[in-house]
This record gives structure tokens, sequence and C-alpha cells, in this order.
């Protein structure tokens, strides 16, 4: 295959190289890039290059920021009593989209895992404990994965706070809003029984 | 929904305005980008503008190029008395990739479409009539798409080439290549049927 143009070819190649863009959507992508005008383009490089290099980790948070403190931190409407720790910074960003948490975030790097190497040495667990000492908080709300490494992380971080005077909290695990139970796997459905809770 | 960086909204916006890119894609892209070293976004924007600032239409096939003539009309090796006219710079790349052409090209920028407001004089006809007095060609192939606009273009392009003392044919149109009979539509397979030729 001739490209007739290498730099088509280099433009196709650089975005292919991208997660899930095979080579033709990348060469559909750089050929509407070629029929809009050049400003898309230039937007379009100049705001990645923008991000890659602008964005560092909020110092208090530790999730992506465009200032040494992030903009949920520093909002001062935001509920400083309360903690939620998450896995990853795409979680922060999920629990931002339901609009029903108003509390600050700690952005771990990731959960225990013997398997994938990941220690707790290598997540921001003495950060956590650091905060609990300095920052007045009443309730830390343990939003890690329903996996195995999210549970072990969850009993990790509950022992390291051992001092911690305030509320510890898990997100609720149970079957789906708009499930049908014939559908909901066991161990799901078992655990939604024995964690029923009042009606009210 | 608050972002906590504006630069990763930026980013994000940017790229959710790719044709096939939604919100989430565009969103699993930056992090993908922000994850990777900084090199990697380096080269995909500049990929992305030197495409864009550089890329022209080849003066003599008008398919796009990196110099003033593409570097498929400047080929030595490739046949100069064939000259496959298509409609988009995508059915180059789609006849390149067959690897069963050694031609020239000659790319017409569309087919003939009342209702889109293609006028023939909208596509670049008198160019290929122009170039039929010019260059040595001995075979015109039309390669426009199996449409009626297509048949039109086509129609079209033969009126205009009287003068042309050469072969002039189109590509050969019946069941792809894999289809079984009962699965092919009646039009296809009526014509496959009136095309047929000698077995050999």
């Amino acid at each position: 295959m001739e490209y007739s143009s290498l730099l088509l070819e280099n433009a196709v190649g650089a975005l292919a190289r991208l997660p899930g863009i095979g080579n033709k959507t990348a060469l559909r992508l750089a050929l509407h890039l070629l029929k809009e005008d050049a400003l898309e383009t230039e937007q379009i490089a100049d705001a990645l290059l923008k991000m890659r290099r602008n964005i560092v980790l909020c110092e208090r948070c530790h999730n992506i920021s465009d200032t040494k403190i992030c903009s949920i931190c520093s909002n001062p409407r935001r509920d400083e009593n309360t903690l939620c720790v998450v896995a990853d910074m795409r979680d922060v960003l999920a629990i931002e989209h339901t609009a029903s948490y108003n509390g600050l975030y700690h952005v771990l790097g990731g959960v225990i895992s013997p398997i994938e190497g990941v220690s707790p040495n290598d997540l921001r667990i003495a950060e956590l404990v650091e905060r609990t000492k300095k920052e007045d908080i009443k309730e830390i709300i343990l939003a890690l994965p329903a996996t195995i490494e999210g549970d072990t992380t969850n009993f990790y971080i509950y022992r390291q706070l051992g001092d911690f005077k305030g509320k510890v909290t898990v997100i609720a695990k149970g079957i789906a809003v708009g499930d049908t139970l014939e559908y909901v796997d066991e161990i799901t459905l078992g655990r939604a029984i024995q964690n029923r809770r009042k009606f009210d």
C-alpha cells in the first residue's frame, strides 16, 4: 500500500497508537482533519499539548489538577469533613457525575494487588493517614472496587486508620437500580440479602 | 460534574469533536495520554500539525501529497499509460491496498449529484480531459461508486472524452468474492449474470 503522503501516514500511525483506535479509524480521523479548517487541528493539538505539559497531581487529594491544589479541594462550598477514598482519578469523575457527593477525595492510585505487584507502599495510604491527623475529617467513605483487591485494600486501610476518631463507611454493594432479580449473579444477590436495611 | 482540571476538560472537549469519538472515548484517550510518557502526546500533536499544515493536493492527479507532484505520480516504476479515475482520495488508498493496480490516478473530488448540488464543474473532469491531451494515456479505468450518481458521472466523463483515442473501461460489478448467491441482492445478481464473461 502506497499512502502517497508520508505526512498522512505518520499522522495515521500516531493516532493508531491510541487505545481502541485502529488503522481505519485513524485514517478516517486524519482525513476529517484534512477536510476541516486547519484551526480545528491546531485547537486539538494545542489542547492535548497544554494538558500533557501542565497537568499535575493535586498535593492534597492526588487527583489530576491544573494547580498545586485542585479545584475540588479548594472549593469552599465542599464539605471538608467528609473524605471519599477512591482507587483512580476516573472514579472521582464517576462519583462527580452522580452529583450525590459534596465532600473531598483521596486518590490512592490503585488497590493492593499481589498479582500485579502493587503493595500498600505503592499507594497513597500513608498520605491518607496523614490527612486524618491534619485535617478535620469526620467521615471516611471507602469507595474502592467491589473486588477481592478492593476488599483487601479496604481492610488494610481500616487497620491503618486505628487512631482515627471519626466514622469509616463503605459504599453499598447490592443489586443495581433497574436490575431484575433473576439476572443478578448469586454472590451479589446473596450479599444484597445479607446487607438488607430497614425500609424507610 | 466537576472535572477538577480545566486542561483535561478542554482536551476531552477537543477530542470529542472528532467524528465517532464521544465524551467517554475522549476521556479515555486523554487519560491514556496523561498516563503515558509526555513524548507520546508531543508526537501525536506534531504529526497532526505537520500533516494539516503541509499536505497539499498533487497538481497532476489531485490526490493528497507532501509535494507538488505526489509520490505515485512521480514514481518511475508506475505505468504512465493507465489512468484510474476515482471519486475520492480514500478510493486511491482502497485501490492501492489491493496491490492489483500499478498505473496512475485521477481524483475527481466527488461524483455528479444534483441532490447534493454537485455539478460536473465542481469536479476535476476538465482537468481529466486536459490530461488525456497532454499525457500518453492508453487506458482510462473508471472506478467510481456503483451508485446512480457514479453511473451518471461515468456516462458524463465518457461523453467528455469524445476525442480520446485510447480505451475507456469500467471496473467490474458483480457478486463479491466469498458471497453465497442466496444472500446477494437481486440487482447485483442480475447484473452479474448479464455481465458474465468467458470462463478462463
